[in-house]
Formats: C-alpha cells, structure tokens, sequence
C-alpha cells in the first residue's frame, strides 16, 4: 500500500533558542516514509541516540518500578520518561540537582524525558486556583501547598536535568464542553510562549518540546497543532488524549491534529499506551509513546505476548515449562518458565514484578523495533493488519475492572 | 591468642550410604584450624564448592525475596537456603521435580540446602496430631491437611532436588521443661534413623544432614552432639536455638554441643542469623549460617554497616551522595548514593527492595569471606574483637519493634 522512501525527506536540527548556549539542542531527524504517515527517525540528546517509532518506559518517581537502569537497557529501553510532579514533591528537584541530576541520581545514563507536571496536578493534586499565572494545588502526599507556572516549570525540569522536557500546559477533562476546551488550549499556547522565554535563562542542552491541546474539538486540534508547531519547539508532544476517551475519539482527533503538524519535528503521543495502540498510532504519525500500562499491568499478573494479553496467575500456567512466550527473547523467558513466573506471582513474590515488568517492557521495544524495520522496508501496513488480527485486546470490561483495582490499590 | 595450622589436620569424604549410587556423595572437608574452634573447610556437591564459613540466603519460596539468582551470584553467594514446608505447598514438591526440580525451577545453578518442613509445622502450620509417625499438619494457606513422615520428608526433598537435605525432626519450644525436651530429643534420634534408612530409596547425589536437638539441657544437647555425630550423616545442624531464647543461653548451648561434635563434619547453625552472630558463632566452631534476617530486615529499611545496622528511612540520608557504605563494593553501593535509595525507601518502590536486600547479602558474604582469611591467617581473634567493638548490634527493643511490625504484615 505504502512504499518506503530509500532515502530521509528532509531533516531537521533543533534551533537554537539561546545566544547563551555553548552547545546546541538534541539534533532532530526524522524520516517521512510516505507524504502523510508513516515515519522513522532517530533523535539524538546529549545522552545518545534514539531509534524512532521508539517507547518510553515510565519511571515516575526516578525508577521505572521494580526494574533496574541495566535492565531497561538490556530490554531495548533508549530513552525513560519520569514525573515531575511526583520527583518536585519528593525528593524535591533542588535536592536531584545537588546530586547532580537525575541520570546520575537513578543511575540511567540514556536519555530521559520529563513532563511538566501538570497533568498529575489536574489527575492527582488537588487543585487549588488556575489563572493565567499558573496553577496553585496541594500535594496528595502532604497537603502541602505549590505552585506550578511556565516559568517555574522551567526551572524544575532544568534543575532535574532530563535530556527532553515538557512545558505547562492545561489537559482538558473528557467529556468538555467547546467553550472550556479553546480556554485551555489557549492558556496552553500563551504558556507555550511563556515557557520558551523562561528557559531562556537556562544553559542547558535540554531539548524542549510543544504540546498540542484542543481537547476533542477537531478544529481546535488543528488550530493547536498549526500554532504550536510554528513555534520554535524542536519536537512535538500530544496532550490531552487517552484520557477515558473510547478510542475511535482519539484515532479521529490523531488525524485531525498529524497533516497540520511540521514532519520534521518528532512526535510524541503522550500517555499512549498499550501494544495495540502503540501499533495504530505508529501507522497515524507518531514517533514516540510513553505510558505505565505495560509495566502496571504485569504487576498484575498481565503479560504481553502475539495474541494478546495473558493472566501469567491463570492455572494453565501452573505446570508450564515453557516461557511466557515462545521465541522471546527479554531476561525473564531466556532463563524462566512459564510455570515459575506463574509461581511468583501466586506467591507475590517481588522478584516476579521484575520479571513480568522486563517481558512487557521488552515486548514493547522489540514491537517498537519490527515497527522501524517494516516501516523502512515498505511493509509495515502488512505488519500492522497481521499484528492486529492476531492480537487480542483486553476488553474494555477487564479495562474497567483493572482500573477499579488499581483505584482500590491506590486509595488503600 | 589462636595460631593457624598451616595443613589441613583432617579430610572426610560424605561417606557412601548406598550401593544403588552412580556417583558419590558430595564430597566434605573441613580444616581445624585450632584443636577446639576455629574452622575453614570447603563442602563440595553437585552444583559446586562451597568455601566455610558461609552464609546461606534464604528463598524461601523458590527465590530469595526480591534478589535475582545472578545477583546473588555476584554478591559473592555459594550455597543458598529453600524452605521444604512452603514448597511443598506450594507449588508442590511433585511439579518442581516435573520441572527439573528445584535449581532448574528457579535458575540457581549452585548448591541449594532445603530444611526438612518441621520448624515451619510447628511455627506456621495448624498441628493437628504428632506421633511416633510424623506429624500432621494444616497449611498455613488453605487448610488443607498434610503429613510429614521422616519416610515422605525423604521424598519430598529428593523430588525437590537440592544438593544438602535435612531431615525431619522435633524443635521443641522455648522454654521446654526437661521431660518434654528429652521426649523431642529421643524421637529426632529415632526418625533421624527412619530418614537415613528412607533415602537410600532415592538414587540421587544428595547429602543429608543430622540435626542435634535436645532443647536448652546441656546433657541432651551433649548426648545428641554424640549420637548424632556418630551417625552416617555427612554433616550436622544444630537445630532449635534462635527460637526465642536469650543469646547467651543459645551460646551457652553450642559450647556443650561442639566439644561433642567429630570435627570433619561440617556444622550448620540453623536459623542464625545476624551480623554479629554470624561473627560469633564462627568463633564457636560453627561452618554453615542460615536466616531470612539479612533480607527481611533490608526491606524494612534496615542496612548493615560496619557500625552496626542503619535506618536508611532517616532523614539524615536525604541528601547523602555517598553511598551506603564507603567501601562496600555490592552493586548498590558501587552504583547509587545512599540519597537514591532513601528516596526509593521512603517512597516503598520495589527497586529499594532489591537494593537493600542486595546490600545486606553482599554485606553477610563478604564478611564470611573476611572470616575465612582471618582464620587461616590466624588473625580471627583480634578479627572477632575488633568486629564486635565496631559493630553495634540491634538494641533489644528495636528488635522487638520489628518482630511486632512483621507479624502485623504478616497477619495483613
């Protein structure tokens, strides 16, 4: 259907935004495979180079949970995502930049990604005032009280160090009504402006990136997607989607937003999410993902394999000497069988949270992987429709049911 | 004060008890460093050489909690403990063996002890009746009922495949009135006979140990020294100390109990224990250590140091760029300052469980190591007095503390 292009379309290095800058920005390249979609690139940051369509694994408070920095390496990881909501709380961004910033004080050398914090603020803090200066919440830990502006945003994620950060924007609720969704998307842009003078200020050779609103108003995505891509971001992030939206919602606005945005700026699909999506997304534009689904979900006995997502708790596991998933070739199924894993985690033992957490994060970047390689050679609407026939989804009902579990978890 | 001999003064070999054996036994060793004490002894098996003395990490469900087989490897580990009374719960000691039995089941290519299931019948299980017999029992997990036999115990830990075996045995209680602790003494001795009768059914390169008994009475701990000792065993554990008594009348014990003891056997301390027991005991002639106090304790925030244990949930760690031991050289240590793990402590991620319990495994081993040298350099004394000037152990009140918070998680 789609044929690759043997050689990249165009190229594209972040600007320079700052005279004060000794060195320049993470060179940015991506390649279009065809006019409109499909795409592979790869991203160079001061702490090396990513391979794109790539996913991040979520380390929200400075560790990706229950696995080790080598790993994630091991498992493909080149690039992590962590919180800054969680990591300015505790153990606070002044006490990392003492310690020498956040590679250092998790002991990832690779690159790393940070948010803005402000979608936990609207999801986990409990909101206090939102005005055009910022927005002021209370901790969920502690009550205590904080303010997060563009500005400021700046300087935690300077003082945390990581090699891509986001600045403060506003993620509209699903459902939302056209009038709120343009305020917030406009707040969003003037912040956005906001954000690229304030980290003016500091010298780093942080890459920073845009983050497209609109909530789910198709011209408002376009709008967003036009105005923050014109503005001089060297990459791209999505917000606002997956956000307990059914999901032909969010492929629609995705398609929306992809034909306005510049190729030649990564995109990043923010909080996305599970192998199926991460394939239909990668076939709609996008270079990059992050989410906590694979790694949560295998804490919960849900491992990932070619047809989909199995209960590693279920019975039929018990005597199973095989690994989880024949020809894998992550940590855990090289060295474990089936059976083993099943007995770690009826015993709760920890060390089955690690083996599950490697098999999904492995599973994602090995699929991120034959994504590149199909891409490059022309076949990967072949590889999405074989991929997607084959893999069973979770349906929404488990969805429902694992969310109220973690809800549960979370509130105990 | 304790001059090294510079030859081994004597060399056992495990002894055969079977004829229908294909190959020998694993093949015992130990050197007396002085006429009464201090030992340093290599125990060959199937899996490898253990060098004494050494401390045994404890898995007890088929993994040492939260510490990967290859991590224990490099935390310089040659022998670890499983738990014959889980596992024969659960999974059950029939699946492993369908699984390859117990090293194959968890990926730990070197020597496994497992204990016969007695202590956990009497300290976990429901006891429903103990006679000549054995004893039965309901699971701790489901109620079901279940039979330990000197005979089945035989069974049961050929199927699970380890490479030194205990048999069933009777730890009497502390206190135990004289007449109670004879009683328990006399039928350990009988059914010790029934399980060296037992196992010549199994072809298999095991070695099983005999466990002196006999409670808190100087002549029954002597008497069972000697009968035991003079029994085709291998090896001996000194069972039922460290079950709630004074340390000074658990030492009190051993000194009656090793004079008794024939010197090339190698001698396991069940259930001991800490960093300074380890030292101690080791003074008192003891080769083997086995406890699950290293890890539980590493995950509640407690590290060993050269000092003594540390709470690395202080505040005073908050900021601490070193790392938790300056020298140390566990991968924690080698790789994170204590600051990073505090965070992970205080924010219970499970990477903190294996860091810690990395730590305090790396911190038993090395020190087992240190022992080594300092005997055979003859040096151990000024070793021993200097370790325990430094080291200050856990106060009594804190140990007790933590002997309420982990039966409260364990009643959770």
């Amino acid at each position: 259907m789609l044929s690759a292009e043997a050689e990249a379309l165009s190229a594209a290095k972040g600007k320079h935004l700052s005279a004060h800058q000794e060195r320049p920005f993470a060179a940015l390249r991506v390649t279009n495979y065809d006019r409109s979609c499909l795409r592979a690139g790869t991203i160079n940051t001061p702490h090396g180079s990513i391979l794109t369509p790539i996913f991040m694994p979520v380390g929200t408070q400075a560790t990706v949970k229950s696995v080790s920095p080598e790993e994630l390496r091991e498992a493909g990881a080149t690039i992590i995502l962590a919180n800054t909501y969680h990591l300015m709380l505790r153990p606070g961004a002044q006490l990392i930049a003492g310690l020498g910033g956040l590679h250092q004080f998790m002991h990832w050398d690779g690159p790393i990604l940070t948010d803005s914090g402000g979608f936990q603020v609207f999801s986990l803090g409990h909101l206090r005032k939102l005005n055009e200066e910022g927005v002021a919440f209370k901790s969920h830990l502690d009550g205590s009280l904080h303010q997060l502006t563009p500005e400021n945003v700046m300087q935690i994620e300077s003082e945390l160090g990581a090699d891509i950060i986001l600045p403060l924007d506003i993620c509209a609720a699903y459902p939302c009504n056209p009038k709120d969704a343009q305020e917030a998307m406009e707040r969003t842009h003037r912040w956005a402006e906001r954000a690229l003078i304030a980290r003016e200020r500091y010298q780093t050779e942080q890459t920073l990136f845009g983050i497209v609103q609109g909530a789910f108003e198709a011209e408002l995505r376009q709008q967003s997607a036009r105005f923050t891509g014109n503005l001089p971001f060297p990459g791209l992030s999505i917000g606002g989607l997956s956000v307990g939206e059914p999901k032909a919602v969010m492929w629609e606005m995705l398609q929306h937003i992809t034909p306005e945005l510049p190729s030649a700026k990564p995109r990043h699909l923010l909080g996305v999410g599970s192998p199926e999506d991460f394939v239909t997304g990668v076939g709609l534009g996008m270079d990059m993902f992050d989410c906590a689904l694979p790694t949560r979900v295998a804490r919960h006995g849900g491992l990932f394999t070619g047809y989909g997502r199995i209960n590693i708790k279920s019975a039929r596991y018990r005597a199973e000497r095989g690994p989880i998933e024949e020809g894998c070739d992550c940590y855990t199924c090289r060295n474990y069988s089936a059976a083993y894993v099943h007995h770690l985690a009826r015993t709760e033992e920890q060390l089955y949270y690690r083996l599950g957490s490697i098999h999904n994060v492995r599973y994602m970047l090995h699929l991120a992987g034959q994504m590149r390689d199909a891409i490059i050679a022309g076949t990967y609407p072949a590889f999405r429709d074989t991929f997607l026939a084959r893999y069973k989804p979770a349906s929404e009902e488990v969805r429902e049911d694992q969310r109220k579990k973690w809800k549960a978890a979370r509130a105990r």
